[in-house]
């Protein structure tokens, strides 16, 4: 029985250094929950020269391969990020028999087809934890915790930048533009920020969750994505008028012959518990046809979290290859073959109630002629705020409607943006509630 | 390999029933996740005469021992409750080699010592996700998701019947008694809801996750535990004005040689997540020093949520039948012979902030007494109320604490108690915060 596994790591950075501090400081800790020693041998990274004195027996080379191809690693870790030479590396891992943990949902949203089916056939694991809801072991809970049910709805938090700026600008009442600025000069946002709060993360994260939930295969660019960027500070207020907070909420429900996926921000009831998550967390709701609602809650990224859920997966990958049941647990939690394609219904078809921001000059008439239009389009107006609380010039006329359809909102909000008093393009935030259409 | 995995059933209570109902509706889904047949083979019930319709295929006996003996079953579920004859039959079902899943948080809680030390022995697994949590896969989750943590705390709600009734209090200002009664008649209580309201089977969960959290022996009844039943609607009121709800919460802290555990209703700042789960849901929350705080929500009761978690353990040891790798986990987090001793802190050593709510007669100079009385055992004051809102007499003092320890609280206590002018004994709840003494 083998008592030792080696691990080899691609890429030392934020996260690769986290691993590594949490191999080192739980070695003792796993050996008493395991009765193995899960050693750091190898770290490949091309940027740096040396490791920290703490880990002055792990070996570091600038050349992939050479981890990649060394016989004495059992697995191997990339956390480089991207697609390539991301996917490069975990092929050739893959191929040279080796079991594979990643963090990164990017590579597994687009090339996952790929990397499974590769996989699969050399008989190694995947471990991917850590791509979904940093430290949140929320992908061995939907694989095995959720196994009996017929999951009916993902709904989400899943990007914990983009999280940390709603919650700043609700709070504060700051424009998006000065938090986020704010953000990466304190390190909470990155450089280029689109990933994050354009909504793409969440998009390889929903992916990633739905192949799984529904046993389809989704790529992340065909979910229909809507980033934060134009939320203003007056839509927030506006939103608690209405007893709502704004999320960048990653939604998705099974409809059987269909499934829905969208990301986009969202009216969320403040007695929704995913309203209440603020900051950084991320927090993943899921309903099963059993066991009903369940959230997981937790930190969505960052260096020792995302080395936690890391560390789990060479943890579950050092328990087969002990106990001989390597492809134990099939990664996608359905069996490969089990895996098909599946319509995801267009955006135009869904259903919900609407948040518009109509900004119009104050004349006679105006509310009349909006009326017109939706009713001409068939949605119904559920309550109307016709002044902005700042007075402005021009009004906001700021409306909720009963459930009505995209393609319907999408030629009303055209006719509406055309009327001669109508001085700037409406703005539209879909609610969570789901009520049929 | 074996493809088909036979399991008896003993008990076809609600639970029981609920998860006969899993097994068939999800047999398919099963099948496509695990390559395998998962099949109810037999039943044991000594109070039932037949199965449902649906349930033709599979047979009955009043004999446990007759289902326990059968050669044909490979997994023995218990989901009759209580201690006996409940232990008999795992004990039994253990001692001819079955795998055996039980939600008995009694059993596991009271007795698991002599179950898990007799199935390691035996090499036979133990499920039982199902005993805190419900549906939600917090043993799961604990026990492999955050294996790479050293647990520093536990904080949940973990009795959905006490949540219930503490949510209606506090939305509808009654009385404990009559959402009670009320929710007895509507089925949410049991006829008899000592274990529920007063904290035990809190206590019964809160030893199961802290003996896998810290590898420690620990039984319910080294935890000191208060229940709901004496909270009243005037509490919740000034509740609120100290920003917080009143919440049945599980509380441990790992303070490295000794643990801290207590169960009791709690001040929670209306800030904290768990101030936020409301009704008959759970939600635990767990402190890794490595992911940070994780938070775990769903329903901790019912026939299908319980049902899909007792599944999921079904599938995980049917997995390691057909894998060989029975024994791949060790069902308590740690290796039996890590699971030691440590000291359980006293209640008097506690620290915390309190509320008090003093009865007394509106005469002068009883703040001045109170407030001596406090001083002089150390304890600070950091706000008081001096009026009820009901203008009633006598008149309520309410405050708030710094923290303070316990043994000091009491010591004061008792002394403002025998003041001629306190007319009541005074109410104390601790709050969650937790500052140093």
């Amino acid at each position: 029985m083998k008592n030792t596994v080696q691990v080899g790591l691609i890429g030392f950075g934020t996260v690769g250094s986290g691993l590594a501090e949490v191999l080192l400081s739980q070695q003792h800790r796993l050996a008493k929950r395991t009765g193995m020693t899960i050693r750091l041998a190898k770290v490949a990274d091309i940027n740096i020269d040396s490791l920290p004195p703490q880990f002055s027996d792990v070996s570091l080379t600038r050349d992939a391969a050479e981890l990649i191809d060394d016989p004495g690693i059992d697995i191997v870790v990339e956390l480089i990020g991207g697609i390539e030479p991301a996917k490069t590396f975990v092929m050739q891992a893959i191929a040279a028999g080796k079991h594979v943990v990643t963090a990164n949902k990017a590579l597994l949203s687009q090339e996952g087809r790929d990397i499974f089916t590769a996989a699969a056939e050399k008989g190694v694991e995947v471990g991917f934890e850590a791509s979904v809801g940093g430290g949140i072991p929320v992908i061995k809970s939907l694989r095995e915790g959720l196994v009996a049910n017929r999951i009916l709805a993902i709904t989400g938090i899943m990007n914990g930048t983009a999280n940390y700026i709603l919650t700043r600008m609700t709070d504060e009442g700051i424009p998006f533009a000065a938090v986020l600025k704010d953000a990466q000069e304190q390190g909470f946002a990155e450089a280029d920020p689109t990933y994050d709060v354009e909504g793409i993360d969440t998009a390889h994260k929903l992916a990633i969750l739905m192949t799984m939930a529904y046993g389809m295969h989704i790529t992340h660019n065909e979910i229909p994505t809507e980033g934060i960027s134009r939320v203003e500070p007056v839509d927030i207020e506006f939103a608690r008028e209405f007893g709502c907070r704004i999320k960048l909420l990653a939604i998705s429900r099974n409809h059987g012959d269909s499934v829905e996926a969208h990301i986009h921000p969202t009216m969320v009831p403040e007695s929704h518990l995913l309203a209440k998550i603020d900051g950084a967390f991320n927090a993943i709701h899921f309903t099963g046809d059993m066991v009903g609602n369940v959230l997981f809650y937790g930190l969505g990224a960052g260096k020792m979290p995302t080395g936690s859920a890391v560390a789990a997966d060479v943890v579950d990958i050092a328990r087969n290859i002990r106990a001989g049941s390597v492809g134990r647990v099939p990664p996608l939690s359905y069996l490969p073959r089990e895996i098909g394609d599946r319509r995801i219904t267009p955006l135009d078809e869904l259903c919900c109630p609407y948040y518009f921001r109509i900004s119009a000059r104050d004349e006679p008439g105006v509310l009349a002629a909006i009326a017109g239009i939706l009713s001409h389009h068939g949605i119904s107006i559920e309550s109307v705020i016709q002044k902005g609380r700042r007075e402005s010039v021009p009004v906001s006329i700021v409306m909720r409607t009963h459930s009505a359809r995209e393609s319907a909102v999408k030629g009303a909000l055209a006719e509406i943006d055309t009327l001669e008093v109508v001085t700037e393009p409406t703005v539209k935030i879909r609610f969570l509630d789901e009520e049929p259409c």
